[in-house]
C-alpha cells in the first residue's frame, strides 16, 4: 500500500475513533493549510531564483536562509491532501485522489530535490545551487502540470 | 533606531536602488506570505496546544515536529510588515505601524519564547512543554489584543 493511502486511512481510522486528534479540524483548514505551505515554498524559491538567473546579486547567506525554509515547509503539505479535501474548492485537480501514487511519487521527489538544494546552498557554489534549482523546478512543474488547475 | 525601522529604511533604499532585490514584488505578496506563516503557526499551535490541555494523548515526537516548525516559521512573517503594506487590506491595525518599538518588541518576544518552546518539546517533559506553550500563547494574544483587528 501506498503511504498516502496509508495516511488517508489511518486518518480515517483516527477521525473516526478520536475527532480531536486530527491535524485538522475541518477540511478547509488542510486546503488552507496547505496553501500556505505552497505560497512560503513560492516565495522562496522566488528568492533563490532571482539569485539563480543573476536578477540579483547572489547572497550566499540569503540563499541559504531560503533554502532552509525550503527544506522544512516542503515537507509539510502532503499531509494536507486528505481525501476529505478533495471537495473543498481549490485549485487542486481530482487526479490527485485518482493518481495518488503518481502525486505522492512527484511530491516525495520534490521533497528529495529541495534537501538536495539546501545541501547545495549549503556549499556556496552557484553552479551547485543552480543545477539543484532547476531539480526542484521541473518538480514543481511536474505537479502543477499534471495536478493543478491551470 | 530600533531594528524594524531600520529594516523598513533598508528595504525602502534596496527598492529604490534594485527593484528586484526586495523580498516581495508587491505588498500584497508580503501580506499573504505573512498571513500564509501565521497560519501554519496557528495550525501547529493547535497541535501542541490540543496535548497541552490533554484533549490528545502526548505524543513527544509530534510534539517536537511541530515546535521545530513553529521555531523556524516564527522567524518570517516579521520581515513583511514593511510600511508599504499597511494600506493593504488585512487585520493588521494601523497600531503596526504607529508603534513599531512595542510591535518589535512584542514580535521578538513572541520568537524567543517559541525557541524556548521548541526546546522544551526537545526534552520531552509535558509540564516544561505545558509552561513554555502557556508563555507563547501569552505573546500571540498580546499581539492579537493590540495589533490585530478583531
Amino acid at each position: 500500500m501506498n503511504k498516502i493511502a496509508g495516511y488517508v486511512l489511518s486518518v480515517a481510522a483516527l477521525a473516526m475513533a478520536t475527532p480531536a486528534t486530527a491535524q485538522f479540524q475541518k477540511p478547509e483548514d488542510a486546503v488552507k493549510y496547505r496553501q500556505s505551505a505552497f505560497t512560503l515554498m513560492g516565495n522562496h524559491m522566488g528568492r533563490v531564483g532571482a539569485m539563480v538567473n543573476g536578477r540579483v546579486p547572489f547572497d550566499a547567506k540569503a540563499a541559504q536562509d531560503s533554502t532552509r525554509v525550503l527544506a522544512l515547509i516542503s515537507t509539510l503539505p502532503g499531509q494536507a491532501f486528505a481525501a476529505n479535501t478533495e471537495s473543498v474548492q481549490s485549485k487542486a485537480l481530482p487526479a490527485i485522489w485518482k493518481e495518488q501514487d503518481k502525486f505522492k511519487a512527484g511530491y516525495d521527489k520534490m521533497v528529495a530535490e529541495v534537501a538536495k538544494l539546501d545541501a547545495a546552498a549549503k556549499t556556496g557554489n552557484l553552479d551547485a545551487i543552480k543545477t539543484a534549482f532547476g531539480e526542484v523546478g521541473g518538480t514543481c512543474k511536474s505537479c502543477h502540470d499534471n495536478f493543478r488547475a491551470k
